[in-house]
């Protein structure tokens, strides 16, 4: 059974079957090329690979954060050069958000662009990277610093994936679904908030709410000019964690450091916004029980300032937040004071 | 004096003045960058370097088709980190096709895309690639294989850089004109045909009808889907002359290439479509007039022909033209054998 969630996006939610595939076939592409990375070329290629011609071109590229840069990109564009992909060709993009931000990027810019598709294999992907049009990857240190807004013909969900992950990534995408939750759908946040085990939840029905808000938020503002940047609720401090502890031997998952980063940013929300104590209670409570606590320590306050200062979405050098008035409510374009950030790091270090 | 000749594409022709920055300021960039290549550096920001503010970070790139690639790319994303460009800053692109090109290709990826403007400096950019959104880089041995549409913010095309080219520059410029002329605007055609001394021009009223069949077709078409083929008249057989002779001593300039493919192409008009006698004749005279008349040896038959076939306009390996059925209406989508591309060529040979 396969849920439409949006006309815009063609999002699919649900098992990938013939009948995707004989939609795909109508449009008369002259070909398919299929991208997948090294674990999903294994993984979760099987799982389609029956409703594919056996002359399709896979190629495949190396998986990792450390591998989307504009080198893989060059290897990209040769093999589809080399499989002689010409511009009414369809790319068929498997994988997580590395590879699906990394090939989108890839296909629209070969040949001034030809179409693809987004078969997103992570929950991160399924319910974040795999909407919204943004792609690229990193360049010069900086994450996703070349790119394009592009959206793709279609984004296949199918939660039949998420098997093939380790449970500590499928917890880590689920950040981005409490985040949605607390954002943008209340009656989503009431619902998550009672949920203990993730091995036992129906993402067949807690996906789509996800990936509606997502879908709403950059269809009124696709170009990040405004409203989109309610997704950036805990990613301002949680981004900077995240980043911080790359560089150390105890790597962060993405939803771990941007749970910490709720957290903190809830707390900024009870300052500087209309918060209540008892939401903020609620929303650390909830997201401590998920992700468990990661002392934050004191020496790295100026390293993370710094880091938010860098950051792209911040212009004339203020840090710029998003904060909640309540939960399923955000508010843009909120700032804060180093000072108060230190603090909101602080309240959430003696939760520990 | 400036003739608006399009709202979509914001084109101005005229004179660059204060007026077209106090245009700019009012958009309130946070920053303006600036990219030029060797010689417009030298010869043309001169003009327009008064109305910058004295601190604008000037981005010189190597000039030249050679330099038209990915590496360069690295060097001008690079540059624009270095000078701290964000998101909300707008670039101007001062030069010729392959920095307008190359600049907007950058431009349009650097953080996902920043605002650009092009001034071209070139009779052929003032014409043609200004206006149309094609963006991109040659890679992989293939012209512009690597790019973007994507469209500028603006286009001011002033007249006076016209000053800074050599003759044979101007005239190669002066070859789209004709092709616009010839494809979709039987007036300006005849009007044109009457000029004899290209320095005694008055580009002020040549530049805008012929800005303004391009706009048009690109207005219509902007992802080449159909219509916009009609701009490859003379180009199937110019575009493989044109590269031929690249390899050689004896280099052609682009509207030298496309003059001789006219030809050939009117010649194939009368074979395959309504175009008279009368007219080809009319055409070959005017454009050998021009452009004088360079032989076509018989033993560059066989590369000229893999050439054309490699093209990426062409699908399903047959070779695509777009033939004139009068002077100022073109059809797209013939195609043509190989023979008679051939004699093509030597019709064109016998003409010297």
């Amino acid at each position: 059974m396969t849920f439409p969630v949006a006309q815009k996006y063609n999002i699919q939610i649900g098992p990938i079957t013939q009948a995707n595939f004989n939609w795909l076939e109508a449009k008369n592409y002259a070909g398919w090329v299929l991208f997948a990375d090294e674990n999903t070329a294994e993984l979760c290629l099987p799982r389609i690979e029956e409703f594919l011609p056996e002359d399709t071109p896979v190629i495949v590229v190396p998986e990792g954060e450390l591998n989307k840069n504009l080198e893989t990109c060059q290897d990209m564009w040769e093999d589809l050069f080399s499989a002689g992909v010409g511009r009414r060709w369809c790319a068929i993009c498997l994988g997580g958000g590395v590879l699906e931000d990394m090939a989108g990027f890839v296909s629209s810019t070969y040949k001034r662009g030809i179409d693809f598709l987004q078969i997103p294999t992570t929950l991160l992907s399924m319910v974040d990277s795999s909407v919204g049009g943004k792609l690229g990857i990193d360049f010069n240190n900086v994450k996703n610093s070349i790119g394009v807004f592009n959206d793709p013909i279609g984004v296949w969900i199918d939660p039949a994936f998420l098997q093939t992950l380790p449970a500590r990534e499928v917890r880590s995408g689920y950040g981005e679904i409490i985040k949605h939750g607390l954002i943008a759908d209340r009656e989503q946040w009431n619902q998550l908030k009672t949920i203990t085990d993730l091995t036992a939840v129906d993402w067949q029905t807690i996906i789509p709410a996800s990936v509606n808000v997502k879908r709403e938020i950059v269809l009124e503002d696709p170009f990040e000019k405004g409203l989109r940047k309610a997704l950036n609720f805990g990613h301002t401090i949680g981004h900077a964690i995240e980043s911080y502890w790359l560089e150390t031997d105890h790597r962060l998952f993405h939803g771990e450091a941007i749970a910490a980063g709720m957290i903190m940013e809830a707390w900024l929300s009870t300052q500087l916004d209309e918060l209540t104590e008892e939401d903020l209670t609620e929303i650390s409570n909830y997201c401590l029980a998920v992700y468990g606590h990661q002392n934050v320590p004191e020496e790295a306050f100026p390293e993370l300032l710094a880091l938010m200062q860098q950051d792209k979405k911040n212009e004339d050098h203020r840090i710029n937040f998003t904060l909640l008035s309540a939960p399923g409510k955000a508010r843009v374009n909120a700032t804060a004071e180093g000072e108060l950030i230190l603090a909101a790091i602080r309240y959430y270090n003696q939760l520990a």
